[in-house]
């Protein structure tokens, strides 16, 4: 996640170099012949207007399904914390086996880190630490851990529901409403992830903006000569930046600084579960990177 | 599902090809009799420029909501696999009859394949796989294959919940909540299925087209002569483009590249609760098809 | 709801005969006006197109609420599907009296039947059918007769749930909650059935479209004559296209063809519970009307 | 709510008459400065266009606020109306008690009565009728009319849940439900009812249409004289009332023609919960006011 | 949250003062050297409008998500006025340790104190004046107070339940279902407060329009002189303002005129509460501000 709203120049130059020097290649191009093959024919103004028209069309269809696939993301992750909470105060509170308890909630923080780590898609054995060494090798077994981790709490759940001090059906009810929210925080965010947004519309806006470019640049010679150029680049650089903005935060699971900070959720509900189990050894927060500028 | 951002020219010609033929034989003939029969006359430019106005609305209208249709589809069914997980990890570790909750285990499997066949329109009788001999020839009685798979599920729910060792009525209350769900995503994919989208907006999204490539081949030739057959077809193929694009999310469960994969999600879930079942003769995942270009 | 994407010629001169002939008259007469009475005064180009602008929000806010409305209803009466299923699963399943299942599964065809007549505000007494004398005596009492059918169900359900062999309370509440939902279905019809789209929103787009229409008019006149009158239906016609497009779908349970087919989804639910009772008189689905081109 | 299609000119002048006013009076005044002070300055076409972008996302943007708002209220009272069915419903057939029942729907009546009078900020005391004169005593010490009453219906719940011969645990939680979403009803409407929308866009729309009509009238002066007030308060009179049309519906609640119809809402659950209790003495529908032209 | 729909000269100068300059005195050197040294070069007119294309998209966009954040944070904040209404209606009502209740629904007040004061990151100890003594030793113990609360609320559920006279299950389900939504109400409100809007989306708007402003001067020099300093600034006004609009209500948990009026909701729930409670000292209504301009 970005922190700061005012960009280094090594961020945008990063995002954009690559299309800003094919631009300003294809506008030299494109003006050179123009002005010295074709110096009277003057295409309409009006042609590169449509075609601007389509194009908005296509670059705020992208930012508008990129943004909501990002904020719903982020609100999958929100929920998890909150129920994550939920978790710990019903575990905590309306059950007297508290060893049984306290296993419950270590074992969720390690859900956690094996969720992050399969969206990531990253080697992270994190999920470990909170979990016995039998409990590993059960886990093992499945090709998706998260899921795997999920089956060993309904396990715990019905024990809890069985054995003496047992809790209610109504208290049962409850927590299993919980993990069928981890289950549905986890399918969906793993939705999100698999997803391919449609191909055809990246495609087709890139494409696109290019012949806008191209269109530009021959409307606009004529009149500047090669200044247009600058105009055509400028141009194509205000619709690629919007574009690309856009695809930054269309996979909201990747390790990209625009998108959502796994790393910091996860630890915080870490801190907030081992400071309510009353533990002393808490990890810190997770940092900020390159000078505060944003948290993974 | 497209997984390739970068789309062969073999897709873009399959999906254009036949508009590109009939715009620039339009605009040629456009073209021709404008240049020979009205050399003089002269339409405004900006009547182009406001029916592109009209047809972007209905383009960015049509895409809207064939994307929704695509985006609701992808979560019914990524909805499907959390309850899938949810019914096999609550049918394993909330009752003790395992005969019989392995049995509504694959059962549900079942569902799934007599759910995807009834969606695609199909003859697949994959889901007989699942099913004993007995339950197919039930099944077989009625016209809508996968809501008997759920009545005999239902039978089952009340089996367990009513002959010793019982579950009890919480537990009863949860697998019945998802029998709900199940029976509401088969709903809500025969209702994307089923209700074509409003043709009049299709039809004249086309007609619209049309009509504008005429009146920029008209109020091009003027200025630029036969190149106006170039650009009157370049801005249509835009429009066209997208248009088609749109289309062919428009009703996502149909067997196209673009569409939702239901074998692979089906596989997915198949995978899934065969491992819970701790079986070992597992299928393989859905191969890729074209080069790693889509899957179905 | 429409079945074809190619409109007959017959449909669209149906929708539109009445402006056509409006405009054309209203061309005519601004075209000579301003032929032979003000032959030098030019109105701007831009005046029409800022006029574009803002009736492109006006065509493109009203086709969105249409739109929404239609869906929003298509989904009523979807889920509406799903719960009767869930209805006649659990009565069959979760019930040993046999007798008043089939009565209750009967009576909830009736209801359908009755909320249809009295969405589409028609005279239509199928719903008796499934009703018996005395109910049907009882239910004539009451100027909301789906409503009144319901109360039927929910002293049956209280029935079921108190005598011998009763089931249980969370049987009764999975029951209740199905009667909850077919009470909010019938309310949420309604809802959209009685509110009238604000008038004002209906009543400037077409004002602004005539408006629009004698500028277009005016402004092309001077430039190709009388050619300005077919310009000017051209561009009126496609704006009034959009609109009356949008109003055919605004009140979805009209008796039209771009309307929710009530009368096919009611005969559908119908044949699925009538299956499910093992009946063997089943009626045969909805038939398509003028050549396949529309269902009801 | 308006129920007619046609406005009389009544209503669009009553709407538009004090800025149609101040706007011929600017056009005027402009007009007269321009031509007689600057008769050469020409200010370029694009700048009103570029401004029409920037107001049309306002006056849209208001709009759509404005709509969603209105429709939200009206969802939110057809809820009102569904749950006040199921309420009744639920406690004649699900109680034995039924004079406690009749209390409780009786009261109910009132609850919406209250709250009615109390969205609309009125001194109403209807509510009154169907209240005890012991229940009105202990309602008048709060602040909070609707919310009061609803403390009165969560006693004789509690009261129907411990007396013999009482309802069990599933009938209260189903009638408790019930009371929680009257809550959020009544909540909601608060909220709209009192959630001032952001003045700054009602303030900057109005600002930059003045702008708007000033530049148009000073870039049609040059070409066409004093006829340039007449297209200034043309464009100018379309993007006003557009405003003005989003305006009304803005705040739901008010006493206007546009909005919801609360007393007609009441009326009708009145009438359904009377005829269910088999009263005789119904009052009749409201009445449509003006000719048929509205209710509220 | 503003209350007057007229704004005052001060805040219209308070919000936009320092682009104002900026933007004059970039008019001015840029009307100056294009003048001065390139006084026969003209930019085409369509490229400002193209670029307004693209930033009328940035700018909806931005305004779209700032005004979504805002009225989901209003939601979010009226459901916790709705559940806090239930909260004590069930405590007084459904419970008959009258003590207990009185005590936590002080609590609640001072959850909500502590919330209120998180959210704005202030150092605000009111919410100890409802918690007990040792209540506050054990609070201070957590980084996150109104987590801790709630905690506390979980721990005398748990004891409500358990201990004579106990409620029982289905009670215990309806405050639990409170608490969870509190604690929903909670987390969402953090991550309203936590979550830095994409940056990129705010910088390259700000980008845009100063090149905007720039192309427009430009454009505009050579046909009217120095007055474009005047016309550049003006576009730039509308969109600027427009712009730093839409960012002041970003967060809607900022201490702002525009924001969400936390002291107002939280004074009107406390007061509801206490004369739930019949408590005679009742705290007035928060006062509005400046001339009664906003609340806070």
């Amino acid at each position: 996640m970005l922190l700061k709203q005012n960009l280094s120049l090594y961020r945008i130059l990063k995002l954009t170099w690559k299309v800003d020097l094919g631009m300003l290649l294809l506008c030299a191009v494109v003006c050179y012949i123009d002005i010295n093959f074709f110096p009277k024919s003057q295409i309409p103004f009006h042609l590169p207007a449509l075609l601007g028209t389509a194009l908005a069309f296509f670059v705020a269809f992208n930012n508008n399904q990129a943004y909501d696939r990002w904020w719903e993301a982020r609100i999958i992750w929100g929920g998890l914390v909150n129920d994550s909470r939920s978790w710990t105060r019903a575990l905590l509170h309306y059950t007297n086996d508290r060893a049984c308890a306290r296993k419950m909630i270590f074992r969720h923080i390690g859900f956690l880190y094996a969720l992050k780590a399969s969206l990531r898609k990253v080697e992270d054995f994190s999920y470990r630490k909170y979990l016995s060494q039998e409990e590993i090798e059960i886990v093992d077994r499945f090709s998706n851990t998260p899921n795997a981790i999920m089956d060993l709490q309904a396990k715990d759940l019905q024990y809890l529901a069985t054995e003496e001090p047992r809790i209610d059906g109504f208290r049962f009810l409850a927590l299993n409403n919980l993990l069928t929210n981890f289950c549905d925080g986890m399918g969906k965010s793993e939705r999100i992830k698999n997803t391919v947004f449609p191909t055809t519309y990246v495609y087709f806006t890139r494409l696109f903006i290019w012949i806008l470019v191209t269109l530009i640049t021959l409307t606009s010679s004529n009149a500047i000569g090669y200044a247009a150029i600058i105009i055509g680049w400028l141009i194509g650089f205000v619709f690629h930046a919007t574009h690309i903005n856009g695809m930054t935060i269309m996979n909201p699971f990747d390790l990209d600084p625009s998108c959502i900070p796994l790393n910091s959720i996860v630890r915080t509900i870490e801190i907030n579960l081992l400071e309510a189990l009353e533990k002393t050894d808490i990890p810190a927060p997770e940092k900020t990177i390159r000078e505060g500028e944003y948290i993974l």
